[in-house]
């Protein structure tokens, strides 16, 4: 940020009266430009035993597995977002259920919130950032080509509980060094 | 927003191409400035029976009460955010519990997270943005003087699992329309 979003005039990066962190503030017009982590919704969807998996058509991780899930939009509520996603990237119909898993990555500032939902229809197919949608068994995800370690979390928890057919929420925290690990 | 936080020329309130909403876009270097939902993160303190509200020192509902919770800060995961907001509006000093309930808010882009926390000393006392810190058992709590409808709905939430002692995941949607219930 470099410049005032009210009065375009320049912005310095400096600790508010009354403040502990650093923020952009305007230098004219005093503005305090607050920057704040990202919500992502998505889901997991499922039908019988199996999970559907959108493969990217978008960096980052193109050609890599995920779940669908996306950026939560103002005015949206988290399970309208994860369903917004999954029509998006799927165009998949389904039936929201729980929600499952929430993880912090702090590292780049981004919450994720993963709802359970029930496919209603095989009808599904890839959206534009997609190149294609599959249904998946255990043993047959690809869990050397998952995009995020969010997506192979979620699985794993999923695969964990489905023979019990019991879903707690799963709360976590990952935590990664992007210096030592870059992202490709 | 009126000028681009990149180059500080003016931004026009257009959908971009391959986007489906109106998005604030510079008009000279085109960068597209993405508005998302804010995160705040709190706890609900609990000693025995009572919880720990908070009297409100601040704008908006200032004398109303409170649970402790605030802006979630880029850099932080969920839980930290809820102890430190416990830490500077009450000063007090909890373990965390799991997350209880989960709000999202569309009328004014906000997503609530509240841990349920034990109290593990009684060494509380006001910050700077709270005029009292008080424990309240059911019968004590001003439900006529509470905040807003995400502490109502966590406080009844919470009596009514504490006879079972089970808190199980509360997630809702608060849907208000600011034009006829205006905050004052």
């Amino acid at each position: 940020m470099k410049y005032c979003s009210q009065c375009g005039d320049t912005v310095s990066h400096i600790v508010p009266e009354g403040d502990n962190r650093p923020r952009y503030v305007c230098t004219s017009c005093k503005t305090i430009h607050y920057q704040n982590p990202k919500v992502v919704a998505g889901c997991l969807p499922f039908f019988e035993d199996k999970v559907l998996l959108c493969k990217r058509a978008i960096a980052p991780r193109k050609g890599y597995w995920t779940l669908p899930a996306g950026y939560l939009e103002n005015g949206e509520t988290t399970s309208q977002g994860a369903l917004r996603e999954t029509i998006e990237e799927a165009n998949a119909n389904v039936e929201l259920l729980d929600l499952y898993t929430l993880f912090s990555l702090p590292h780049i500032s981004q919450i994720y919130l993963f709802y359970r939902a029930r496919l209603t229809d095989l009808d599904f197919f890839p959206g534009e950032e997609t190149l294609e949608t599959r249904l998946f068994s255990e043993h047959e995800i690809p869990w050397n080509e998952l995009a995020f370690p969010v997506i192979t979390e979620t699985l794993e928890h999923y695969f964990q509980d489905l023979p019990k057919n019991h879903f707690p929420i799963r709360s976590q925290d990952i935590v990664i060094d992007r210096k030592r690990h870059p992202i490709k």
